[in-house]
């Protein structure tokens, strides 16, 4: 273990040309293993069950990961108020866990500790900046404190918001990324990813980029165009992408939110292993050098990243020794049949069925066309009523 | 935490007509988190990474598990040495690791200790029986100096290398479950569910049924038919089902291991939260009162199985507490469309897309129709030589 | 032209092992060029739009059809006027319409006309054998006054009835062929394939198959158990299949009417016309020598039978001068792309898309388990009424 | 019988407001009852079968067309010899009965005569402009001696070959429709859909649109584009759309020739009547008034087009005495649940299962990047060679 003086710090990782890679999404992960609840998706179990959140910080360090980032999703004191979260731990005990459990991680391999913030319920009901920066800075107090390596402002709808995300991540001088759950329409209030992208450089952020929402492909696209709008302003930065672990070609501008699977049906569109070797390979082609997941990504396919990396980076990763490349650990498997699957083009070409026959490929997404400032977007605090249920269905 | 002895033992909870919840499969699971190798399937992990080992049976009891499985699959020294595991650990180490691991979160809440063999390599390359005995007693010996609970054969496609395992069983006096990896057409040989559970029955396991292999739909009905046969023959049974978590239509008699996309691109096949409810529903109408999994299950399956049953039961597991029943935890979503899916309607009712229109929904099985005996099913040592793979591909 | 006289019956080409081409469904065909009416699919149009009838029975002679089945399905006069169809035409003209029109095309090539009758609304509604048989008789004088060369018994859902038909049909002393609509699973009443055959050929029938209904493949393997049922008994008979050219691995007993996409959204489910040679290959193989088709058969459709059995056959179709065997036609189409669509190998590997994402590849058939004799299967002469369509929906 | 002098001229037609309902494509209708050979697709049957072809004239009147084309695809002398079309009739001779035919059907009710000319071969492989147009011209004269009441220039992949005919069509002081057979990426050359209509209307097409390649979705979009690039040139069009009756969400800018189903294996995609509705509805309200279609259409494709708009236009076509609009025909099936389905909802909801389990829902479109001018593209008469197979295959 080295100290963590001693470890390059992501700029500098970025500005040798080095592949970065990120870490997945924890609320999907940890839903699955009992740990968050849907909906209100907030990460209590920092502070209530820290052997699980340890745990899958292990496993993707293991996979390959060199960004440990601090499990404080919606733990801005708004959110978890808001989501009913009962108060068994305040919004900086999470926090404070978050980072504890990050670092403990990082520092038993070659990984970073980021800080992170997201969009905020007060920003949808229309606060104002300075309400809505306090909630960041609050948040941010504690990353300072405990001295993360750096801070990712990520999963903004809304650019602006985000802007104001990254003013309050730079008072505190560490690097700052800034990542939007757009897609190649832009943000929810049509500016388009290149002018988003110009944007956020030029509020401070050294590493820019797409998170959630959408789908690998669309979100390696999304990023072309936020680096074709960069370099065309004259400007520099760097580039990222954490994208879902789902397939959805068929979402509109809102992204897997919308679609009727979400939350609790997406199983049909998680993406296999060389799904995600694809991925690794189109994004490292784009530019991108931060590349990473979001929810859906499991252990596994963050070590696909770093394998297809491996020639790159001139090595594999430690859960590597628990993998065959393309396949190849079944070249011993029982059933001859089944040893002929040992190779790259056998799994490369494979058109992986469904298993159901009475579904179909592609949804029509959900969604009633209105965006921050709509009435129905209010924070409420009830469970939505009867007739709000009637009024739809 | 009460003392092991104090709990009710697996034959008096299902003599009582209680519903016993069964884990998932741990060689799937922990292949996702990066401990152990597909191809191999070896459970060394139980002694070189007791931690994630440990947190995966501790997912389960949360999610409601009243078993914990030993994780010694495959862990007989015929496979260890056969399937290339270095020898860091011996299979005694192993298989002491793994009861040491399932007693200590079993005691932590109301979950007995199972410990497991399956079917041998020494088997397919027709040993006698003798030998294959002897395979099994090795095994057992750690489970009697370790005093597990109970013992359950698993993972055979013969019926009688099963008997072979259950007279071995029953010479520890403990219960003795015994579950076939078939499907509705019988074993490898061509012995009938019916058939298979009578002679289950008679070299002595009290509980009898079905793993892996095939999907809940298919399992439910292969039990079914087992049980059928054992009433027919005026005898008695308890019924259990461990399927996988993967939609399997399109199978034939071998399972799921003749798929095209077994084991690295069934993501789009793997079970819903809703799925599972109606495969505990079905299962538990069907008669059949232990119900758990296998390959593909994680913990949020298996919530699913107890959530389904707990009005029989009385109660819900510790894990539903990050849980809505049905959705309920969207009732106070941001977005009111996505809050209008807080309803069992709606997810019962929701047939989920892919995302992959490319892709089918069903695939053609492999399998190049031979058994047991099968010179090209004798085990070798090498990997799969260039000429073997030219002669299919 | 040969005369009429001077061809080979029906038994002289069937015990000669000949392979006899049978013609395509006519009301479909018919309904989609605008002559019929889906729902009542009654053929009035022999009487009322000839040249069209004649057209589509030219257009089967010259894709190779050896028979030129009367078109007068449905064309009983209890079935005339419960159908609400406007009397402008008699019973008796349609019928005798429909025998001209047949003669006088088949006497243009090698085929012969044949004079069908089908189930009767009578039967449905409980009348007596003797109601049902002279409804029978009626259309049969029609049949023996314009001198058809054989009578086929077709469209049967309950072998009762297809034997009171045959048993009036042998009173003519003309060759009888039986064909009912069921599948594997037996007729409505649960009598097997095999039973039925038996009891089809002890009435009488020399030639016993299956029509309508199912797809091929199912159609040939109900056959197969009809040739079973038939050689077990020690009997003997010829064997034909007139199945859909709609694919529906998704049907139950009742087949696809009880498809939610009957019968108006059937499109995607069209045969290609490599699928129809794989139908005729396979036919051929399960020893049915007459070959035809029933609903959804278009003339390319038949050309494509009796261009599969070319071989056995010795000569091509008419038709055939317009269609280059296996693709060739396109080995001068402008792209070369295109071009490399010529070949056989190409179309027997193709998995056709169905273009439509949204839609799935199965449906769950409808069907509200009830069978002949039900009070819901009485004739109505109303409209169904917005009561029985509530009741429902 | 009208005189055909009293019949309202197309423009006459358009100008005051009405819809005029186009006919289907001949070559793909035909090729299914036995009289195109598909690869050359040239209309000899027009001399050779005039039995069959004025059959279909028939069937399109009936079910609403008001434009009677003339069968002369491909009816250019260079393309007749070309796709080794044995030379019993020259190219005047099937011109001329092509014409004869059109017109004895039309006086037959309320249609027009259209003469059609397409894309060259000479265009595609450069000959001169002088050359190209030349072939256009032996064809219209044909046009002119039969006078035909307009022309339609057909089925262009690149905008300046249209320009091309458009001039030499605009000779005979007849009224002149121009449409392309492209998406919304516009002509072969890059050519926008807006830029392409505004150079046939400068050219002087009175009526300019979109045939052929894309299904009626893609094709009402870009006829769209086409009359936004008009009107926003200030000038003044009629539109009209007549696209495939085959599903194409996955082509490229060459539509569906590259799709790998092209030509043998476009079932799956057929539109059924339902989908033609929301078709006519889509033109009509995009402003669309000569509505009808091209490959794939059947007359009931048509008599959908004329049954959706009978509320705007007053009247329903003869056909529909032989179809009960939405399903209504089922109202007294015998069968209560075939009834259920006899309502707008339930055909306007249903998403069609394809019965096709193994195949996915789009696919990959061919093509190798070339476009006129490629060596590839020049016109060969000899056959597909080995080599030429093998280089891609």
């Amino acid at each position: 273990m080295a100290p963590a003086g001693a470890k390059k710090g992501i700029l500098e990782r970025l500005d040798a040309g080095e592949v970065v890679i990120g870490d997945g999404g924890f609320v999907f992960a940890l839903e699955k293993r009992g740990y968050v609840k849907a909906g209100p998706w907030t990460p209590e179990a920092a502070a209530e069950h820290p052997e699980a959140v340890r745990q899958l910080h292990r496993e993707f360090l293991r996979a390959g990961s060199n960004v440990m980032q601090t499990f404080t999703f919606y733990a801005s004191d708004d959110k978890l108020e808001n989501r009913g979260h009962t108060q068994r731990f305040t919004g900086q005990q999470i926090n404070e866990a978050a980072c504890d459990l990050a670092r403990e991680v990082a520092s038993e391999g070659d990984a970073l500790v980021a800080g992170g913030v997201s969009q905020t319920p007060s920003y949808l009901s229309c606060k104002s900046e300075d309400d809505v920066k306090t909630i960041f800075k609050k948040q941010i107090d504690v990353f300072v404190q405990k001295d993360v390596d750096f801070l990712i402002a990520e999963y903004f709808e809304h650019v602006e918001e985000a802007e104001w995300a990254v003013q309050v991540l730079k008072t505190t001088g560490k690097p700052v990324a800034a990542t939007l759950c757009i897609g190649p329409e832009g943000d929810l209030n049509g500016v388009s990813p290149g002018d988003c992208a110009v944007r956020l450089v030029k509020a401070g952020a050294q590493i820019v980029g797409i998170n959630c929402h959408f789908d690998p492909e669309t979100c390696v696209k999304t990023v072309k165009m936020m680096k074709e709008g960069v370099e065309k302003a004259g400007l520099k930065a760097h580039y990222m992408s954490q994208p879902l672990a789902y397939h959805t070609p068929d979402c509109n501008r809102q992204g897997f939110i919308d679609l009727p699977e979400f939350p609790f049906s997406l199983e049909p569109r998680i993406l296999t292993r060389w799904d995600m070797q694809k991925y690794a390979r189109e994004a490292y082609n784009a530019g991108i050098r931060y590349i990473g997941g979001c929810c859906g990504f499991e252990p596994y396919h963050i070590r696909a990243l770093a394998e297809e990396l491996a020639p790159e980076r001139g090595f594999l990763p430690a859960g590597s020794e628990k993998h065959g490349t393309w396949g190849s650990g079944l070249d011993m498997h029982t059933k001859p049949w089944v040893r002929a699957r040992a190779r790259r083009d056998y799994w490369e070409k494979l058109k992986p069925a469904s298993g159901r026959p009475f579904c179909p490929s592609m949804s029509v997404p959900d969604g009633w066309g209105i965006t921050k400032g709509h009435a129905d977007l209010m924070q409420q605090k009830e469970a939505t009523s009867q007739d709000q249920l009637k009024s739809k269905c």
